[in-house]
């Protein structure tokens, strides 16, 4: 089965092409290497060392006797897609080649109209190309669970049956995204759900929670396959940065009063999950949503697991409030559901801390980088 | 009261700079004459013949000893709509300038493509230049009752109460848009709702439905300021395009089977709603949507009051069914609110055989324009 992984040098995608590895799946990738322009204009540091896409495949091949077939590019380049589409003819994409941060879409107009751009038109390129040279070809689409926003009713998944003034119907749940990147996903889970409604293509849209975690391999042999862990306040996700903070002893810091509810997955589970969806694709002119999470957890609850996993380690470390720079509700209803990941035979990680001891064993070699990079750590973004 | 309309070049904005006139408003405008450029690619024309802006702007203050202070440029280009904010400071800003062709957006991945980021962009610019400059002003935004789709329950006015697994809550109406142009509609109204929410901007969406009608007078001292009135396959709206097919003894051309049920409402009707909805803004922070629309009619009604009106005229015109080259219902429920405006006083046309009796009336004189230009009514934009 071909595979194309669209941002295969990312958190995610590199984390995907290692766990692919095997007879079943010849990989394709592209990327334009953005995540990494992006990082450094944040001043900030991958935690954890990458190599080059070209060392990356490279030891790839040396440890798994496998090629990664790579295309440098970028998909809101039409002209380009097409070519690899073309030349490729995947049986699947996954399509993680978006600007992954809220924070980076709230700097400025120029930002915000950047992330919106090019994420919408990398995703109606794809379905293009699709269209035109792929057209059974499964889009699996990177959405967050971020687009719901918080609303006082259970989450289904992407739909919902509701009476209404004495009529039923089945319908789109609503989204109430709170930030231009959230919201750049909302507009491409409406562009999906009319692409495989209108052209007959078939579309698994992730709804996916806040996910943690390193690749898990810490082997030498291994240190070029590596895939990046960012701890910035645009790219760093919540866990990973308490884990970065942490291993400085620096304090764990929880935006607001903590009392958010999230939903949240280590990284071994997101990749657990996507390969159920490859191997379960839906029927042509589907739109299927999964809601893809492990826990419910509020920040509090994290940090202060993060803290409890420090002290196991001897390290003393301190949570410390800090007025939230985003507008969020930080008291509110939260029961999301994720039944249908669970339905193609996902079974979600329960033990946290297990997960966060083990991310943190694998960051402390690189505690240095952190440190170089310490005075990134406040947040100064604000919404 | 100093109004922006932005897009002021076009079927709307021309109208609704001559409906603004007398000493309530200073009116200003905004235009690219992007909508001239396009008619063009169409191969096509404005059956009743339009005046340049400057032209316009001339009668303008001729008959009605009033300026129109006009700044032409592309409201996606940010440092120009910023100096245009700093230089008018308006109280109210009219936002028509967008692309409002469906079939335009359904041509090509270009097109798509352009369509969508043109919309959004112009949008998300809009919102901050006026966080920028003018935090108060009441931002009026052209959506389109084509969001909403055609769902089997009662469509309200984009927020509606639910219960949901015996839980309660007031949530967005779920979009279901049918076109790249119709959802990038959806993407504005969700963006629009977060800049609400989050920088405390006063917005009106109009959710409106289908627009028809000249600017009605037909006096000589007015003849350049009349609005533009397109009858192609992507810019002219069904009853625009049906009587423009009338007075060439053209088929009505109906596309399916005609009993698809869209709202309607006269050009009148648009501008006493606008007028209504700039008199009385929203709060600030406060994200309003209005159902514009003043009749909910399938289009073999519309066609056979076309047919009859035509008739009374001694003019004698077929019916004529083509096979849709939409992907749209033909049989569904539809039921949509339009309570908010006529709260706000608006009093709809129902006698709608007067005003397309009125519409052939003013375009009779134009026939010649229609004439040469009809090879382009038959659609050849399929999806």
């Amino acid at each position: 089965m071909k595979i194309l992984i669209l941002g295969i040098d990312g958190y995610l995608g590199w984390s995907l092409a290692c766990a692919l590895v095997g007879e079943t799946y010849e990989i394709h990738g592209v990327d334009s290497f953005f995540r990494r322009k992006w990082v450094k204009e944040m001043n900030s540091v991958s935690a954890v060392p990458i190599a080059s896409m070209n060392e990356r495949q490279k030891q790839f091949k040396q440890v798994f006797n496998q090629n990664i077939h790579f295309y440098k590019g970028d998909i809101c380049q039409y002209d380009f897609l097409c070519r690899v589409m073309r030349e490729v003819r995947p049986d699947t994409i996954v399509h993680f080649a978006q600007c992954p941060s809220a924070p980076y879409s709230m700097i400025s107009q120029q930002k915000s109209a950047w992330v919106q751009t090019n994420n919408l038109i990398g995703t109606l390129n794809l379905v293009y190309a699709v269209k035109e040279y792929v057209p059974d070809a499964h889009i699996i689409k990177l959405g967050t669970m971020g687009e719901y926003g918080t609303p006082n009713i259970d989450i289904p998944e992407g739909f919902f049956e509701i009476e209404y003034k004495g009529r039923k119907d089945k319908l789109p749940f609503p989204r109430q995204a709170n930030s231009w990147y959230h919201l750049s996903k909302v507009h491409d889970s409406n562009n999906l759900q009319f692409a495989c409604r209108n052209y007959g293509i078939r579309c698994t849209d992730i709804m996916q929670g806040v996910v943690f975690g390193a690749t898990g391999n810490p082997d030498k042999r291994h240190a070029k396959l590596q895939t990046r862990l960012d701890f910035d306040q645009a790219f760093g996700t919540v866990i990973n940065r308490f884990c970065c903070e942490s291993i400085i002893s620096h304090a764990i810091t929880v935006y607001g009063d903590g009392t958010q509810l999230r939903s949240f997955l280590p990284l071994k589970d997101c990749m657990q999950c996507i390969e159920l969806v490859i191997k379960n694709p839906p029927a042509a002119a589907e739109y299927r949503v999964v809601n893809q999470f492990a826990n419910v957890y509020s920040i509090n609850y994290l940090a202060d697991k993060v803290a409890a996993v420090c002290k196991q380690m001897d390290m003393d470390v301190e949570i410390q409030k800090l007025n939230n720079p985003r507008k969020e509700a930080s008291t509110h209803y939260y029961n999301p559901q994720n039944q249908n990941l669970k339905s193609l035979g996902y079974h979600p990680t329960t033990d946290f801390q297990e997960e966060i001891a083990h991310l943190i064993q694998q960051i402390l070699p690189f505690r240095k980088n952190v440190l170089l990079h310490k005075d990134i750590l406040r947040p100064t973004i604000k919404w």
